[in-house]
């Protein structure tokens, strides 16, 4: 049987995957990854320039992006039955002695959908997963800046949280980074400022890809943000 | 003017280097590391097969490890001095139209000592960060399970935090990541029993590199552990 790899991508500059993944991607045969239906996808933009010519593409189109709210159950349902045809398909391809490539944004086991797969399908078929770099150290490189010194703690908190538990988070840790910010820009500024951190943020845009900015988020417009932005604080640690 | 590179390996395996990393290292008329003295030094070794021949190699020997504690006011004027002798160095090669490529462990701006160089070079001197994969997305990848699902925290915690720290951090977050553990391997265990989640900890041995393990805490032996072990609890997030 063929192995079905979770290639992790990094955080969008091709530059910055691994050496494995690039030899991996070069020499597939089939290359699968999630998309939007109607989109191109973003992990296959990202090596449209390195995807073999001849090799077969896999496109697996999500049935619902944010149209249903996750607590619906329907929701889960959808995306389980999604999940599982994804995974016959996987399958299939690595029981016909076919290695598939699958392209993950970032790191395939921080946060992403390809951990869907991967647990549905290692007890059946061979995986290999290749760690990538992550977005979050993409937008903290491109500030200029450590994220943690010494002995820092970091927390990672998914804008998605209550604000309550926000508001928690980053009084708790030194260093922070908030993922999956978009919509919940305008309480994660109200979470900064009961926190007392608001002059300490910044947000990072399409971090390593074309258009990356960064801004002090006390001077960034808006309530919203694009879906590949990270806010993050930096640490304070001990600094000989 | 000549660059400094910061340049991430990633966690050990060269094989996890990013494209740019692996271009510029073996391009490099000058490499520089940090290391123990009378060691090779961690980061060299890692890439020791890809060190272009004739090309200089800078060691920076750290003049104390643990010999002073952290809190000595001595241990910060000795790392201060050694710091300021470094930058010296890496300046003089730069203002003599030189590109120096200094090896970094994981990740530059995540932990780690070049930061210390990068604050005091990036006011007179071009320095060019290249982010890694960190050692905790190599543990996690060898455990064969994802940290981060869903709306999950992750908080990454030094093992050299206070007792009571460490319980506050263990209960707050989802999965969670310990490192710098070492000699702390036996306040980790009181704390991770304090906040109920001693059945969930797992404790990854030289991640990426030759000679990796990978166990449950409670059935790995002993009070303390090699530097490069992480002990990490994964997230419980949502999961379709």
């Amino acid at each position: 049987m063929a192995t079905v790899y979770g290639l992790g991508l990094g955080p969008g500059d091709p530059d910055l995957m691994t050496v494995r993944a690039d030899r991996l991607l070069r020499g597939a045969r089939h290359v699968a990854f999630f998309r939007k239906a109607g989109c191109e996808g973003q992990a296959r933009s990202i090596v449209a320039d390195l995807i073999p010519e001849g090799a077969a593409e896999h496109p697996m189109e999500y049935p619902v992006t944010t149209e249903i709210p996750f607590d619906d159950p329907r929701y889960n349902e959808i995306l389980a039955a999604f999940y599982a045809d994804c995974t016959a398909h996987l399958k299939a391809l690595a029981e016909a002695g076919e290695d598939v490539v699958v392209l993950c944004e970032g790191d395939p086991f921080f946060y992403g959908s390809f951990m869907h797969l991967y647990t549905r399908l290692k007890d059946d078929v061979p995986v290999e997963v290749v760690p990538g770099i992550t977005g979050m150290s993409a937008a903290w490189t491109a500030t200029g800046a450590p994220i943690t010194w010494g002995d820092d703690v970091l927390s990672v908190l998914p804008g998605t949280l209550p604000e309550e538990d926000l508001i928690r988070g980053l009084r708790a840790a030194d260093a922070v980074v908030v993922m999956k910010m978009g919509r919940h820009l305008g309480k994660l500024r109200r979470a900064l400022l009961m926190a007392g951190r608001a002059d300490e943020a910044w947000i990072v845009e399409y971090a390593s890809m074309k258009g990356q900015t960064v801004t002090r988020l006390k001077d960034y417009p808006g309530t919203s943000a694009p879906y590949f932005s990270i806010a993050l604080i930096h640490g304070r640690g001990r600094r000989p």
